[in-house]
């Protein structure tokens, strides 16, 4: 018999600015979700939107974790680039290190590691890409988790080098029926009825699993919802997918 | 009666090249100085030299010190830029906490701060420049020393905030009565004879004073010499400069 | 007996996004302005971007200018930088001759140059800076008007080089008596009422001339205005400005 | 019966420093080669770089050809990046349009076109990345070559468009039966004997034929000879090739 698990953690992208110019409603999120994924300079992220995110982040006990992405921030870190070993894993523990130091001026400290964009779904099918995050984690705090999507190659390299891996789900978006996301380019990608939303988001935290495109039921052990907030309603909809888990399960931190 | 000091140490720039690019001989220099001021990727040092350099600084026991410098590759962080306070903290604050994370991954630790280009000679004479460097390092760990010149202003502005100011010389250049630096622009701002840079250092290092322009004797409280590694020659006399202290007084990191 | 002029334009800042990032609604002011300064690269304006707006100001026959900044992405180009002289106006240079490319390719061609930000305001004090500027425009195109205030260092500079200086005034910004822009820090630094802009924009296009902060009355000699797209209420208010202006002068390019 | 060429082209890449950071010997290539290849920014090649190099070009008579990269500078381009067609298609027409102001204020005009790195290897086989650079050079001016490897994506594209496209050998590198390059990673990758280089240059040009590694002879349809600057020996073998080349033909920019 599967437990019922306890908690559930609500997880965003934050900070994703640079310089004069903003992205998404970083105050609203940080009212709804419990742990910030906190963009580190290389795809977007000046030093001083990291410096204050962290603050607000740690005033209000949301979880800081380095959302590490390639370095292009003319393409917004979502572009496919080819990197050396070396190279990516330097790139990912700088961008930690730089993070911790604005958690540091806060009283906190980076408790995951999530990349962001293409190195997001790179890593989770490239073993190379997958292996220099795992690296670069390992090099810096073997006790720091990575969050990612189950069954990715990423969350198996993780565990398989003695890292904790943290899944995440996806509420608003369609599964095949294999665990992995509906590609973006299928009109079925997306998941539009806002109450849809909510009970996908409620079923993957409690149950552990989600309906997929075909019908089927697909398992997600999951201990973190993402959510989004650069969207029109992106905001509302993240309020009620915390309010539906917040009926049946604890929404805190996993990390 | 002024005391004898006990050691003396030897810093250099390291890892100012990027990407493709070298500058200097960092392997050269290591086996020469005590204290390795690490480009920390603004002004110039990609993650990958940085990993490089610190490894190497750490098998050898040279001291890591974090070489902050302006956001400015294509300057090479020697253009004054006019920053806002929270804007210039946050970006010492950044490079400080990207290095640590190859300093952690080497099993060392940054030890000490030091500005680089016109950073350095900004925060020498500007009281906002030189308040937003000790507010980064305030924030960060007040235990960190910062590495600098003694009678400059964010020397005094270190002290004044409660952190350690360690004052450094610079046995190859010509020094004003007042104790700052003669001008680049002058012709006596170089001492081009070797044998002369290795006294020179020898004095400020055991008796704390160095001749200046004029033939007067200046005080200098200096724990550190400052040699370079860029230019032809430069090893070499960094070698013969260490060889001299040697022989007085016992060369070894600062921090 | 003072000419009446035969025309005026109107100019703004377009195309400063970058990547991922907007700002401002360039579509609406396109249907307003006569004339669009667009981000070359430096301070804003990825190469996109710059195809976009350029295409989008030659099919209505709005007037492209390279708008130039100095290297600073993170700053946006407003914190002033120590350029040497060579280095600055090959960054001007290189600006001009990108922004060339995506005129071209939308059939047009750069009609002037107007620099950005702190670009802007130290060019119009400081003679090294402001002689950079000329001689970049000096050396892509002498035919090329430059887009500043009247009786700034650039204006003056560029005139005694044998360039066109093309006047602009602010008609939403307080003057002091010599004919200079009150500073920003100041409370009277900017007009509030939008019929007193337009008045005002009216007379300095008219009559040349605008009410100082003392009352007293300043000669303007211009033949543009400029007008902004980036806060509440902007696009409205160059709207305005525009009908008060076409009421009594034919609107058109300056270039 | 194939008809002798009258003239082949030396051309190698130039101006591939960034600010402080130098590489390669542009002066001693400068004095070898026909057709020089300016890095334009992207990967490599500050303004003032470019600047001086197209000057010292223009002044020997050595063609100016825009060397595009990747925005990549902490790569050198070297790391495929997964493009969209818009973004590169400006990327590069951004690159070729900045370089135009350098050649302008040198009295010049770029003369062709030519990728550098990884999107050169990846326009060799990438239809999408191939028609995105044709794409560019179209807008741009259809009257420029583009100098590529014959057989490749590229080539083809370029042809098939309406460019002109300009064959270019590798005398030091090893081919394969089907006229592609030998990989990197294999040990017949390159020719080390300088005879064997200048032979191999000579019946290139003047038969349009090399011997691959199986020993057959392979078409190469060539009009321009890359030879390289950055490795030590490397501007003494580009010179012995240069004086191979002239006893047969003459040695001339092909744009």
């Amino acid at each position: 018999m599967k437990l019922r698990p306890a908690a559930v953690d609500l997880n965003a992208d934050l900070g994703e600015g640079f310089g004069a110019w903003r992205l998404g409603d970083d105050e609203a999120l940080l009212d709804v979700i419990t742990s910030a994924n906190v963009a580190c300079g290389f795809h977007a992220g000046d030093p001083s939107t990291m410096h204050r995110v962290c603050r607000a982040a740690a005033s209000r006990g949301v979880a800081i974790g380095a959302q590490v992405g390639y370095r292009d921030l003319a393409g917004f870190g979502r572009r496919r680039i080819d990197y050396e070993f070396g190279e990516l894993r330097d790139d990912v523990l700088y961008q930690i290190g730089a993070l911790e130091a604005f958690c540091r001026a806060a009283g906190e400290r980076v408790r995951y590691v999530k990349p962001h964009g293409a190195l997001y779904n790179t890593a989770a099918v490239d073993q190379g890409q997958a292996e220099a995050v795992v690296a670069a984690v390992l090099a810096y705090d073997p006790g720091l988790p990575v969050l990612c999507q189950p069954g990715s190659v990423l969350y198996e390299r993780a565990v398989a080098a003695g890292l904790t891996a943290t899944g995440e789900g996806f509420a608003d978006r369609g599964y095949l029926p294999d665990g992995r996301l509906v590609p973006r380019s299928r009109p079925d990608a997306l998941v539009h009825d806002p109450a849809a939303v909510v009970r996908r988001a409620t079923r993957m935290a409690v149950d552990g699993e989600v309906v997929a495109v075909d019908g089927s039921v697909v398992e997600v052990p999951i201990r973190s919802i993402c959510v989004h907030g650069d969207t029109p309603g992106a905001v509302e909809l993240a309020r009620a997918v915390r309010e539906g888990l917040a009926e049946q399960l604890t929404v805190s931190p996993f990390a």
